[in-house]
């Protein structure tokens, strides 16, 4: 499907800020290829604010594609909007409970710079029941992981480098190992002349052909006056070396039908 | 609620692209800002793979927050992936049908550049019955515009400078027009020197002073260490004069109470 063919993964971004435009979703972007490069198939993406009945619908929304893993990114700070936490245990009709082992992360953050322990501090100990906090290398507020069934749930803060910082350490490697061991192969040409409209059925004979190949095409001129698309020819299969032969027959080929018709190729 | 406090808007982005994090999704974030800053309360975006029933399932989950608009992206051009109207037809039980008023559209932009109306190029014009189709003065798909019950569905290409001409031309106005009439008002200024934590309890005050207005704080440095934030200060009313002062008052007096504890403050 241009997406990975594993088990299904599901990503929530969580903050007002994403929703009324005032900050652009590079969280999910950066996530979504990290698990599609591991073999993850990320069927949906969900934007809540910061409200928690939408964030419990937001967890229980990804929990309807049966997902191996659900990742959310922002709500886990100390301020009265950071409501990650409470939304998660809401979802799932957990109660929400003084962790003392994310206790002790927090408090040795703070005690290191000769701060105390307040209510907003305390708070971003409060998990929900039968979660585990997850160290935050770069920041104060741990992240959280919580198994329901046969699904993974992590919510992580939205700051990026404290979000990039706690997948890199605490849930990467779990996600490889509990994962579909498949990996995902792409390549991108370019192709300069030729109107999307005109490429259509060139995609869709190859694709008849090559079973488990996928070509997205993205144009970035104008279909009509300087028609250029980029083309994204992408498979996924447990033979790494098997799916990039596939993907350089395919792209062969594509490039060359499109060279007979008048394009001009280039490799990127 | 940081957000405006209009009718509700809901926001789908369609394209395997997105979910694998091959390109970031600007799309909504540029349509949450315009929503939002002529009123209306985005309360739910959702990301759609380039597969029907789950374009279909994000237009049934936008729908449940009894939305006044629904404005997807992406889907809408010649290649064998694009499923947007499809899957716009599938959610609302409606069937495919060749409007000839797209078809139009569609066969004079080709016709200009002598080229014939192939079926790839036919297919921009297959619309949900009832629908009508909305000139793209860009590209070559039109929009389509769908009303069911009291809520105007917009499908948008993918490509921002079509997305946003068509949106510019024939969405902004009607928007304004069956709109809330309510004005969205911020201001941002950056604290320096304190920590989130320290902050929130002063943010916490603060709102429960002022009615109607909402502070976000956005930590831009290090928790410990290097503290910064920047703040949002942001309100919504009918009245845009009282909604601009009451954000003045509020910024003014968290700018004194954040420097009182030590904070340098700069407003951007």
């Amino acid at each position: 499907m241009g997406l990975a063919t594993g088990y299904n993964a599901c990503l929530i971004t969580i903050g007002n800020e994403i929703l009324i435009g005032r900050i652009i979703n590079t969280n999910m972007a950066w996530l979504g290829k990290k698990l599609t490069f591991i073999g993850y198939k990320v069927i949906r993406g969900i934007i809540a604010p910061d409200i928690i009945e939408e964030i419990a619908w937001a967890f229980n929304a990804c929990m309807q594609t049966s997902p191996r893993v659900i990742i959310s990114t922002g709500g886990l700070g100390p301020t009265f909007d950071d409501k990650t936490s409470e939304g998660l245990a809401t979802a799932f009709n957990l109660n929400l409970v003084l962790n003392q082992k994310a206790l002790e992360m927090v408090k040795e953050k703070y005690s290191k710079k000769g701060l105390e322990i307040t209510p907003a501090r305390k708070k971003m100990a409060l998990l929900p029941e039968g979660a585990e906090p997850l160290p935050n290398p770069v920041g104060t507020a741990p992240g959280i992981h919580l198994v329901i069934d046969n699904t993974h749930i992590f919510a992580l803060p939205g700051v990026p480098s404290e979000m990039k910082a706690i997948y890199e350490q605490s849930i990467e490697s779990l996600l490889i190992k509990i994962g579909p061991k498949i990996s995902f192969v792409e390549q991108t040409i370019r192709s300069i002349g030729l109107p999307e409209s005109g490429i259509a059925p060139i995609l869709d004979k190859i694709m008849k052909k090559y079973h488990g190949v996928y070509i997205k095409s993205h144009p970035r001129g104008k279909e009509l006056g300087k028609p250029l698309q980029e083309l994204h020819i992408t498979a996924s299969g447990k033979d790494k070396n098997k799916a990039q032969k596939l993907v350089e027959e395919v792209t062969q080929e594509l490039a060359e039908e499109l060279s007979r018709l008048g394009a001009k190729i280039e490799y990127l």
